[in-house]
């Protein structure tokens, strides 16, 4: 981890902010008597896993941290702090990578560890009702068991939170068959940022009551209430599942062999898009099960899925017929559950890998998937031209392909200048594809000074709008997306 | 049609509607100078179409009828209507149930008929670009012949528009495999109602950039802005479809089928239900191509698709099985395309047939879908109690029950007052059982009185603000899902 940066570093503070009240001894006590004891932090080293997520080097401390295990706990915390204009910010696992659980402007660090159940397990109607702090991979288990599925399944599975999840509208390698978090939720229970509380849907899986606040919900980055409850929908599981490592002397042609593959009317259940060094690097944390050959520039993880073994080779079949033809120069089909969980874990530690390695940033980009190419493309024209090194990775299904720009040695001004106006060029070159700036890690802190690459100032403004409705004191997350008062940046 | 029903009829105004200006001459000539010769209609019989959508016999006549053909002329007439505080209500093919394209409070119809092109078919990667009066069905034939497929079908699908679509995020026997319309929207381009003119998202298949205004919009029933272009997702077109039709003698065994048949792992195209008076009434303008098994008290259409015969053939066997561990007395297998089109065509005149015999409330019920069966049977001891007859059909896989009430020899104030509450009972047991008052017809004019059944006065307060956001002088189509003002009713 780097140097801590001070609270707001860098930044104007916007107008608003001067009416935050610091927290006071009267506060704090306040709120220990609503958690019970041992439920607020407010000293030293226990505070200090909460001043960070996974987002670069970024941290800022927050003046306590909240533990609360019910949703009473969280409304009487959000209507005491709405009175009182605190500000707050809600954390999940904190393995956002967009800066959205960092307390930027200090206050209150609302932690959800603590509410983690699985409150209803319905496999009659195909659904569950969880808390928020319950671990993505915990979910799964729990469902896999009863023969249902859970299939959002981001890279930090095993330590991120369904909140988070619900909280960014996470995505994960299943996407390109099953879709994002946003696609398995029927219903949430939300504490406003004023402490009322709210359900936002129904348990249907048809819903046309009114505007839908659950998908408003979906990816709001905890900015405009806190999920206390969702009800997810599940499917059931498949029964077998192939994997395929395939390999290309080329960065280029992998990507055009999705686009070949998806034409075919194969839906793989995975389509993973990796470059030699993304493998390189997380190879010395997860051995491969296969020496790659000689010259390979990047690969491909192609996996189908099905209730149907005769099906799903023949499906191997098609996959491996296009991808010779499309000049792949290795196919290796993964034996048995042990051999494609060590691939996937070999994708799974690809960011910790590179930071192992270096401070990096990481852009999300997301274009239509044909586009893949031309992007990766002027990916590396750019960085070549403003002098910084990548590592591109990413769900080349989706067309979502994780940019991973290297620190290395670069110097600070480096750093903070030539590599910005670097991302600059590279977010406005996805927008000219008909792409985006995040395809499922938000813009939380880090991103909002790209957003005008993507989005007019109206469209900021209605966004502003919605916020003001749901949080008219602007406490809830401040400053993440877009700042509360645009005019006044 | 039943006799024209006065403007507001039974209702009290709400304060602001006072704020409405009365179109008047001038008005007329400067929408007339925006648009071009022939396309603002001021009079008599060419009006009167659209002074009716499909709900129940409501009629309320526009001032004016505008047929705008470009993004540009909506923009115009918006910002016009805006400044001059004029009521707009935005109108597709009017096959709307619940109401939404009524002019409840007359002044202008801004009917989307003349903007009904296909922009651009990308089957690189599988997108449409389409305007909202574009004719499903137009829409289906168009992909198809490209081997691509657009699932959501409304039983209007032969003449309602994808803006419609859109606006009450419609849904259609496919949904239970496919999802429904919100399913399938990337990007929209939207008139608000003040004239500005935004693109809601990005080409692409994640998005995580901001608050999700597409998901916003999309179900909104053209309360927030007028969608004058849409970017669809398409999928392969499966090769091969089977449907099956299966009988039983009473009507909750095929509810509690669709729960088992789920379960198996198996994931049908579609699975609807029919009681037998639907069928028969459909058979009048439908022939069907078997006969039904005497004693027959309701039928389940279930169909499969895939890319693979063999594994379909198998599917429709374990269909057979289950359908028969669960009690049936019939199934037929539709033999080729024009025998299983029959069956279609049988299931979506099912609205029409019954409107023939009589007017008809449609309740567009929802519940978890293993809770069908509890559903069904309250519908008829509800209706024995408050003395109406009622015909049930929908989408059993979505847990989706159109309720048709069945207005026969009621008297006016049975209709309006017993049937009411009987309708108010019904949608309390959706609620108890985890579900709503709208699956896919949405709130519009008609359900609104309802609204509170399922949702507290904060959350209706909510959608209020968010409309306040985007049209801060309610003129676009005003009153609809909730009154702008829901303290003043």
């Amino acid at each position: 981890m780097g140097k801590p940066q001070a609270l707001g570093a860098g930044r104007n503070l916007p107008p608003h902010m001067k009416q935050y009240k610091k927290l006071n001894q009267d506060d704090i006590e306040s709120l220990a008597k609503i958690l019970g004891p041992g439920l607020l932090l407010a000293h030293g080293e226990r505070k200090e896993k909460y001043a960070r997520d996974y987002t670069e080097d970024l941290f800022f401390m927050p003046d306590i941290v909240l533990l609360p295990h019910t949703v009473e706990q969280v409304s009487a915390i959000m209507s005491y702090c709405h009175a009182q204009c605190i500000p707050v910010t809600p954390r999940g696992a904190g393995t956002g990578l967009s800066g959205g659980a960092l307390p930027v402007h200090g206050g209150i660090c609302l932690s959800l560890e603590k509410m983690d159940r699985i409150l209803h397990l319905d496999p009659d109607n195909y659904q569950v009702t969880v808390e928020p702090g319950l671990i993505n991979q915990h979910l799964r288990e729990a469902v896999e068991a009863i023969g249902l599925f859970y299939p959002p399944d981001p890279a930090s599975k095993g330590s991120c939170f369904i909140g988070g999840n619900l909280a960014e509208n996470s995505g994960g390698p299943k996407a390109v068959k099953y879709g994002v978090t946003r696609d398995y939720v029927l219903n949430l229970e939300v504490v406003l940022p004023t402490g009322e509380v709210i359900w936002t849907g129904a348990n249907v899986l048809k819903y046309a009551t009114g505007y839908n606040l659950t998908h408003l919900m979906v990816g709001s980055e905890g900015t405009l209430g806190i999920i206390t409850k969702a009800v997810l929908k599940l499917v059931a599981k498949p029964s077998h599942t192939a994997l395929m490592l395939v390999s290309f002397n080329d960065l280029v042609s992998p990507c055009r062999a999705v686009g070949q593959l998806l034409k075919s009317g194969v839906v793989p259940s995975a389509l993973e898009y990796m470059e030699r060094s993304a493998v390189e690097w997380s190879q010395k944390l997860v051995p491969l099960p296969v020496a790659l050959p000689e010259g390979t520039a990047a690969v491909l993880y192609v996996e189908v899925d099905g209730f149907d073994e005769d099906a799903i080779l023949q499906q191997c079949e098609r996959v491996a017929a296009i991808m010779e033809t499309m000049g792949c120069t290795d196919l290796f089909l993964a034996q048995g559950h042990d051999e494609q969980e060590r691939l996937w874990k070999l994708r799974r530690v690809c960011g910790e890998a590179i930071k192992m390695y270096s401070v990096y940033k990481e852009e999300d980009t997301v274009v239509p998937r044909y586009k893949l190419p031309e992007l990766l493309l002027a990916v590396k024209e750019i960085g070549a031209r403003y002098g910084f090194e990548s590592v591109c990775y990413g769900h080349a299904g989706d067309g979502n392909l994780h940019v991973n720009i290297l620190r290395g040695q670069l110097s600070q001004p480096q750093w903070e200048t030539a590599v910005k106006a670097g991302i600059r060029e590279l977010f406005g070159v996805c927008k000219r594809l008909g792409g985006t700036i995040s395809g499922e890690h938000g813009i939380g802190w880090v991103q909002k000074e790209y957003l005008d690459i993507v989005m007019p100032p109206l469209q900021i403004a209605l966004m502003a709008g919605i916020k003001r409705v749901f949080d008219p004191k602007g406490i809830l997350n401040p400053d993440k997306i877009f700042d509360l008062h645009p005019t006044a940046q």
